[in-house]
């Protein structure tokens, strides 16, 4: 497959209250060179206007699982999101020959996660990108989580290669947060500093491993018959992403305060831990492995 | 008046997305012994039941503001939560003779306000009750704005003594966090148990004055000709809530990175700096007066 890049897309409000995406959109559409590259042409899309305007996270359906193919082909789904990302489709894609090359999807989350740099490993150079930034932005995290571009259901699909997702917090839904506006306007900086560099042919001096995060699954917060949280994460572990969970440690506590602990028998790490949005499926935090990513071109 | 306590509603989810005082309704509903007391009736209530479903701050306007004595009264007003406040007007009044004697109504909020105790001095117990849990909780705040009762729009005002607010943060909507929950907790249980001692008349050593805040605006976001939003609140004010704030101190950054000074000539202080629910308005943080407050029956 042609590797060069033309098309880059940079999308905010695919979740309409995730207020940072899209007002550095806004920014770089007063402020277009910012964004501009030699090599390829930028442009920026605010995904889902509907749910900007409400300030909400979706008016029907989550925008950001709507995207696999069977789902964008389905002409059955009618819901406000399911519409959008049809149009999203003819925008970016098609999906099997997508129009767009590369789609960067900046997001928050009510986690301590820093700046997370969210890919799958479908195609390798996105591996190179994130390393790239990562040299750059020290703090920033690796997250990595298999999926096959076709089926992957999220924004960052779209694209001929499977994008990128950043991902920062801690900020409450509905604000804005300088902190956080600077590190998503300067990881995406980097991210497009990449792309031209790897246009160009510039060489790169990248470490051939880094460290990173691989998602296992989601684990819920414990509710009662009627399916209501009867219990919120535990002090201990909130703001404690990518740490270390032991067999033993702490992981929720009840409304009566009674402390209900991690029972696996392998250290694991926490990822998205309280992340407000997905209380819709009483989800308290995701469970990772630390893992070794391997540059692309290494033969470790 | 006949100045004893004899009913004492505690309320939560006024505002739908602000689990805490939601989720200790809950609690207290299945445990009773936590909030009941010799000398008076305590009733709980989720006073927005419709936006605590949608896990949203309101349907069609915030209740919050729905309760002064002439919009009760109003017919016309048939919104969601204008009907609400109705309903609450029956269930809690009528406001002009109330069947309820005093309202805790349970607040976070996403500015890093801590425990804020807020309260109007109307009826100047109610400074007596903020000094004692002050008194048992020294890292609260309290935060006084004037107001008539009758006038007042606030559901704390529905009681025959204008009520206390329990406003907690930094916690971003539609969560739950242990600490905020906890700090809740606690806050109510030492507002009962100064009921339940002015009650029995039993004698308190409290001081005769102590250092509050007290409400003087609202300040707008910098915002352009169409009405958005062009910059946010500044770094260094960011969580910086009842800390002085100078002539020429940062207030606000834009978009593109710029300082926007405070200008007055007078030295104020901050309050619900950030607070997401307030975007609606473009409203960046309030105002303050550092006051000193004194008990009711002290001859300062």
């Amino acid at each position: 497959m042609n590797d060069s890049i033309k098309y880059v897309a940079i999308t905010g409000g695919t979740h309409g209250n995730e207020l940072t995406g899209v007002y550095l959109v806004k920014h770089w559409l007063s402020h277009p060179e910012e964004v501009k590259r030699d090599s390829f042409s930028t442009e920026l899309h605010l995904t889902n206007p509907e749910a900007i305007k409400e300030v909400r996270r979706y008016i029907d359906q989550d925008l950001n699982r709507q995207f696999n193919i069977q789902d964008l082909k389905n002409l059955e789904l009618k819901g406000c999101e399911q519409q959008r990302a049809k149009s999203l489709d003819a925008l970016l894609g098609p999906k099997e020959k997508p129009r767009v090359d590369f789609i960067i999807d900046m997001h928050t989350t009510t986690a301590n996660m820093g700046v997370s740099l969210i890919f799958n490993s479908s195609d390798p150079f996105v591996i190179e990108m994130a390393f790239y930034i990562k040299q750059k932005l020290p703090h920033a995290t690796l997250f990595y989580s298999s999926s096959d571009r076709l089926e992957d259901n999220y924004l960052r699909s779209m694209g001929r290669f499977c994008g990128l997702v950043i991902e920062v917090g801690p900020i409450a839904q509905g604000l804005l947060n300088y902190q956080v506006y600077s590190d998503t306007h300067t990881a995406v900086m980097h991210a497009l500093d990449y792309l031209e560099q790897r246009n160009k042919g510039q060489p790169l001096t990248l470490p051939k491993q880094m460290v990173g995060y691989q998602f296992i699954k989601k684990i819920p917060l414990p509710e009662n018959a009627e399916g209501e949280i009867i219990a919120m994460v535990h002090p201990s572990l909130q703001n404690k992403d990518y740490h270390a969970i032991k067999p033993g440690d702490p992981l929720f506590i009840t409304l009566a305060g009674e402390t209900i602990v991690y029972e696996g028998e392998q250290t694991i790490y926490g990822a998205f831990i309280n992340e407000a949005a997905y209380y819709d499926q009483n989800t308290g935090l995701s469970f990772m492995d630390k893992v070794t990513l391997s540059a692309p071109d290494c033969d470790v």
